[in-house]
Order: C-alpha cells, then structure tokens, then sequence
C-alpha cells in the first residue's frame, strides 16, 4: 500500500455506476522523508474513500484489482482505494 | 483513478474484436497543479469511453482489470478506461 | 492502452507454451508529441500480435490481465499485446 | 519480487477488516548496487508481513493481486506483501 | 513482457511456501539500445525461472498475476517471472 495525504475531494455527475455513491476524493503521494507531507511534485490522484478518511490526513491507498475487492456490490470502475487512516509510523 | 484531458481520438480498422463499436479517446495526465490541464511531458494514451466524454473535458481514468469490468461483454483488450466526468475539484 | 511502434521482432525457442506459435515483437513506446514517433529514450518491449502488426506500425498494446484474456487457448505468460493497428489519430 | 528493506511499521486504528491482525511494516526499495542498501530517495512504502520480518532485513515484496493471494481469509485490501527475507544475494 | 539480463541468485529460506523448491534469479531490465545490456541505472528485481535461463542470458520476464499463472500448483507470492530465453531480436 502507498502513503498519501488527503488532499481535497472530486465531483462528478456523469460517471460509471459504480462510483454512484461514493465519496471520491483526491490524494497526493508523499514525500521520501518525515513526517511524510503530501509530495508536491506527485500528480494528484482520485481514491474512493473506505474509511473515513478527512482533509489532510495521512492515509494507506491500495491500487488495482484489490482496490476494487475492498468494495462489495458494484465496483468496477475502482481501481485505487484508501483502506487506513494512519495513527503512527514508527521506525 | 487518475485525472486527465481528453486531447483527441484514434480511429483503428483492424483491431481485437473487443475494441469494435467503441470509442477509443486521446488521452493526457494532468500536471500536478490546478487547473489540471494537459501536462504535455506525459504520453498520449487510449482510454475506451463509457460516459460521453468530450475533447478538453477534465475526466477520470482507470486502469488494469478495472477498466475491462467496465464493459459488460467482449471487453478483453481494455485496460485503460474513462469512468467519470470531472464537474468540480475542491480543497 | 499504450500508443507504440513496432521496431523488430523476438525469436525464443527454450519458452513458456503459453508463447509457442506467437508472435513476439519487439515494441517501443512513442514520444508525447505528433506524429508518434518510437521514444529512442524508452526501452523496448515484447508483446504478443493479436491483428498482424508490421514493422514500423502505429499500434495500440493493453498490459497486464488484459493482454492474458486477448488469447483463448494457452495465454498464462502474457502480459503485454498488440490489440489494434493505428489507421488515423486525431485533435 | 522486489528487493527492499525494512524501515519501521505502521499503526492504523481505522483500516479495511482485511488488514486488522496484521503487521504492517514500512518499506523501502533497495539501491541498483550492493548491498542493497534501502535507496533513500525512494518514498516509503507499507506491506503486509507474511514472513515475520524485522527491521532492517533485506525482504522480497510482492504487489497486485499476488499480494492478496499470500493472505487466505479477508484479503482485499492488500496489494503488497512480504514474502520473503533473503539470505544471500549471488552473482 | 520485459527484457532483461540474469545477474546472479537470491536465496531466501523464511519464505512464502508457493516459493519453495522454485529458482529465483536476481534480473536487471536491459538499456534502450542493442545489444541489450544489463541498464546499471536500473534496480535488480527477482524473478521466478520457469524455462531453466542461466546467468548473463538474455530473457523474458513477464509481470502481474500473469507471473502467477506460469506455474501451475502454489504460486500465489509469484509476480515477476522469467518466461522465455532470447535467442535472436531482429529489426
């Protein structure tokens, strides 16, 4: 899974079912280092949300067919998900 | 999912039958900052289209298997594939 | 799918079945600008035709899963095809 | 498989049920050259262990579906894994 | 399916039990230009043999659940696999 921070969130009426729904919002892969801010070189990317996740918060994204798995019912269109909302890393 | 304009379309004859009665759309990654317009260091790809999308329309792609479960039906060439039609982006 | 050049093609005898009786050409992704020539920066790939595809042709190449299922029969070790021969791209 | 290093773990209160009961460690792939040492210009990537690893040891990830599949029972939100610890690297 | 270059051995005892008795061999993905070298700029990644390739071979390595599919029987921690040994590459 990829560390990202929430960044701001998507709006789409015409859409593939799938997304109907579902809280689309838009994450930025952070930085290499501490305390892993979102990479402002990193194009922003659109995650439909699984737990939760609010504006600025450090999240875990999975991406491709497990994306779509961690949804039941319609879920084709989805191929990046945030699964965690970080409490802490630790190293 | 990620961002991205529609910048044209492709015509092909001789093709996998499951590319046949689609439309096969130009696409360009956006640049990582608003107004998320076409970023031209990226390379032209072709998404199949499920939702009307224009050229210069901001959408959002999928990819992988996710974009052949788009399309019930013959659908196994597809891996890359439009699903919305962005109205707003907020932060 | 990716826009690519076909620039060769690959003979292997010692192989996985699943290749034996295809064709393996050697592809090159294209630059980001018209006319779509091979990216001399990108390395060259190997991907199964599936529509006759010669040397120096525009054509379109789907990855992963997808590429597998583009085969009935013996598909396991590709994930890389060839799915449409490029006639006309348009802005 | 990738090569790559641990570097810390992870807490998430609020996650998928797929991954309560399961550690997740903080990875970083590894530089082209030996001893593969973790490439700090890498960003930091989270996986499910499968293997018991610690930090600091040289791992095998994997990613997609792959990564899923090491995981019987609830899965989907997986899409990297550890799957081994490397003894020796040979040339 | 990817170019590449055997460079050496991996041995890993602490593994997934779909590695065990399967030979992983260290690649690294070849230059853009012939004749095909070894890119030193490019991480090495390990792939699961499956056509008996030897070190310095020139070699197809395929990616994906497409790698997990090569090998029949326990093969789910499999996502990179070598499935062909180049003899020629014409152009």
């Amino acid at each position: 899974m990829q560390l990202a921070r929430v960044t701001g969130s998507v709006v789409a009426t015409q859409k593939s079912p799938s997304l109907t729904g579902k809280k689309l919002l838009l994450i930025r892969r952070v930085t290499p280092e501490a305390p892993w801010q979102a990479d402002q070189t990193q194009r922003e990317e659109v995650a439909v949300d699984s737990v939760g996740a609010g504006e600025g918060e450090l999240v875990l994204v999975t991406g491709g067919s497990s994306a779509r798995h961690v949804f039941s019912g319609a879920n084709e269109a989805i191929d990046l998900a945030i699964v965690a909302i970080v409490d802490t890393v630790s190293r």
